[in-house]
């Protein structure tokens, strides 16, 4: 059965029981679903269902009731378990790995994440205090530092005999091989144990050439290196070289998907930490600043038009139509940006093989500006019965949509070169020259051939 | 060191080695590279360039150059291996896994491509084309079919053993049961296999409720299933539930970059397929429906500034403003629409929890609207001494954030409802929107309002 189907059917079941109080029924019916399916059926219910059913839970399955508000994001976890009092929180932060326990206490309330902190065994909590004062987005804050570390005097049958006995490492494929000070030496696949005889010592089959993440690096820069080698997990160093952390390809994964709505969101001025539910306040305060800019922007392009509002007075047709050649111009820098943007954060595109792209672009821009050029012309001549008109409108956009294609191509290169994220400020550059190309182009051509325009000559 | 640099090194030695005809020192420093390296080397290289080094490579480590060229995306690849003669292309595909192989074959002109499949061994070359006969986009298509399945029947040192003589098998840590006649029963770990006595029977220990994905599944529900269920492997299943291939978390990863890509691109009206170096009349054909419908929706906004023609030729002054009201509401219009969109992909957004985020969107835009429709005002004044003319500018401002704000959130949640991709379609219908409504809002006021608008009184 599909996904969703399936989760409709569990989440009308679960809404049902939650009505008529059946919590046996709704207890079992919770109990048998993956945590991601039970997050995805968290994230349809209203917030006083969400609540009842995660406290039910959370009282009989922990773990499961952790497992779901972790999947469900540090942000709306935090929010489920922040309803309860700092004691259970304690006692439930215990159920699943540190890393994970870490980014839901940090979403906490600070008053009450310290409370949670001090309430947890004291060993626990320290590596969870450990996990949080790694920098944001950084390698140390998203591992797990509970990695398996195998000594490098051990034979494969010893370190076959130590995997059996710690049952609690999460998903292990890769064992790293340490020296007595807890410097990563090796690595060693687990597959690799099972072909060779249990008296060869690890450090005969093990490879000292690998690849690590210091604990400091950026979370996109290790999300990079375990997709282009094609990693499922990379061992964390701290500056000595010591092991002190493991991350794995499912919490990579999570950092691709945030790193792309990040380039998704900067393109449309939006912050990369807002998302659907971010309070009103606070979205309003992030969003400001970037309309802000925008508005003077705005107004160059309207001190443009000022320049010819003698032209305008005489012939009020050229305000019907300057929409159309700063909109269209508008749109097709958009498809320029886009493509190019991308480009740039695949790695495809470079200073080096931009001039291929910049004539691509350019012929690109002036064939739309030709085809809808024509178009436009041709409504214009029908709807006004001018001719020199339609063909003044036309002049302007082939212009318009060449400058869109070049600006569009060159800005976010030169600010890539310049060290400048291009996704953030390519954008307003990008329509501020549209519209003040556009108006002085139409406006411009308009002024020069005014006296063979119809009406207004 | 970081890993750019390290590159930018490499590529210069590249470069200086080729020039100066070192082709064994340069082939000693190609071989030390990893493909996913290379690969991005031969991208910074200029054609001529990067032909020379893959011509080179390909003659002496036939499988590195493959990989290198798998690494550098199929159509980048492809491109590379179409300077070659179809007998060559036959003899180094054979040095990759099928997959692969055929994503690269696909992407040949057409007769190269029949050319290479009929000079492939007949059992190789049956693997390929049976890939290329899934549809694309799919679990088929993606899938390894080079699969470990071993029989039910087996013990765990049965097994074992086999694991052991296969060493032709792509990174496995799941091993797969099926039943006589190929049907998929169960799962075993690797480190299950690690933790059980070797006679014991693999039916005993295998986990017989698991994921697995038919062959048509599109690709991006794959990579949400191994997503969301943090799985390292997949197996893939046909209409029989038999075992047919395997896809793994690196293939998913880049499933999931190529379906950000494609939400970016669709918000912005390129299609999915385009990418930097695209050729520019393939780029014009895909770009140029998407500007055509915007021209219809600028030529609606042209007819609403028709409208209000008697109103703009007694006040110029609106022309100049008109571009800020419209180009405000349309970033606005973009940040909600982008968020929204964001939510929905990431399955945090629906119909039942909208009104919330309808609530939080008006909130945002009439704050917006009041924030910057005053300071807007206030330059108006300043720049045209009419403070009236500043009033109708604000308050146009404030009607059209808010319908931006509505209509960013109301329009994708509907066309999702109605099963329509809300990245495609939302932009046009909210541009319209906003240019449509700020000119009537603008305009319209100014009219009613016109004996006070200053000269125009």
């Amino acid at each position: 059965m599909a996904t969703q189907q399936r989760i409709d059917l569990v989440l009308g079941s679960v809404r049902r029981l939650l009505r008529i109080g059946a919590t046996a029924n709704l207890l079992n019916l919770l109990q048998k679903q993956h945590p991601a399916d039970l997050a995805q059926v968290f994230g349809e219910l209203v917030d006083k269902e969400r609540e009842a059913v995660f406290s039910l839970l959370a009282e009989r399955n922990g773990r499961l009731a952790m497992e779901a508000a972790s999947e469900l994001g540090p942000e709306a976890g935090a929010a489920l378990l922040a309803t309860h009092p700092a004691d259970e929180i304690a006692r439930l932060a215990h159920e699943i790995p540190s890393d994970d326990a870490a980014a839901l206490i940090d979403y906490l309330p600070e008053e009450l994440s310290a409370e949670v902190l001090a309430l947890m065994r004291p060993k626990e909590s320290g590596v969870v205090e450990n996990l949080l004062e790694y920098a944001e987005r950084t390698a140390g804050r998203i591992m797990n530092p509970q990695v398996f570390g195998l000594s490098e005097d051990m034979t494969v049958g010893e370190a076959i005999t130590e995997l059996q006995t710690s049952r609690d490492v999460e998903m292990v494929f890769y064992l790293y091989v340490v020296d007595e000070r807890r410097h990563l030496v090796g690595v060693v696949s687990l597959r690799r144990l099972l072909l060779v005889s249990p008296e060869t010592p690890l450090k005969r089959i093990m490879t000292a050439d690998m690849i690590s993440a210091r604990a400091d690096m950026d979370q996109e820069e290790v999300a990079g290196l375990v997709a282009s080698y094609n990693l499922l997990a990379i061992p964390v160093v701290d500056e000595e070289n010591k092991l002190v952390g493991v991350i794995t390809v499912d919490d990579v994964i999570d950092v691709i998907k945030d790193e792309a709505t990040e380039d998704i969101y900067r393109l449309a001025g939006v912050s990369g930490d807002e998302r659907a539910f971010t309070p009103a306040g606070e979205s309003l305060r992030k969003r400001l600043p970037w309309l802000g800019v925008n508005l003077v922007t705005a107004f160059l392009a309207a001190s443009v038009v000022a320049l010819f509002e003698g032209t305008i007075e005489r012939i009020t047709a050229l305000a019907v139509f300057m929409p159309v050649v700063a909109g269209m111009g508008g749109n097709a820098a958009t498809q320029t940006l886009t493509v190019i943007v991308r480009g740039i954060a695949l790695g495809e595109l470079s200073w080096s093989n931009s001039r291929k792209a910049l004539l691509k672009e350019s012929i690109v821009g002036i064939g739309n500006g030709v085809v809808l050029g024509l178009v436009a012309a041709g409504v214009a001549w029908g709807m006004r019965g001018d001719p020199v008109l339609g063909l003044v409108l036309c002049a302007a956009m082939i212009i318009n949509m060449f400058v869109a294609a070049t600006a569009g191509t060159l800005v976010p290169l030169g600010l890539r070169a310049v060290n400048v994220d291009p996704a953030l400020a390519s954008s307003v550059f990008i329509t501020t020259m549209t519209d003040v190309f556009g108006f002085l182009s139409f406006l411009g051509l308009a002024t020069i051939f005014m006296r063979y325009l119809g009406q207004g000559g």
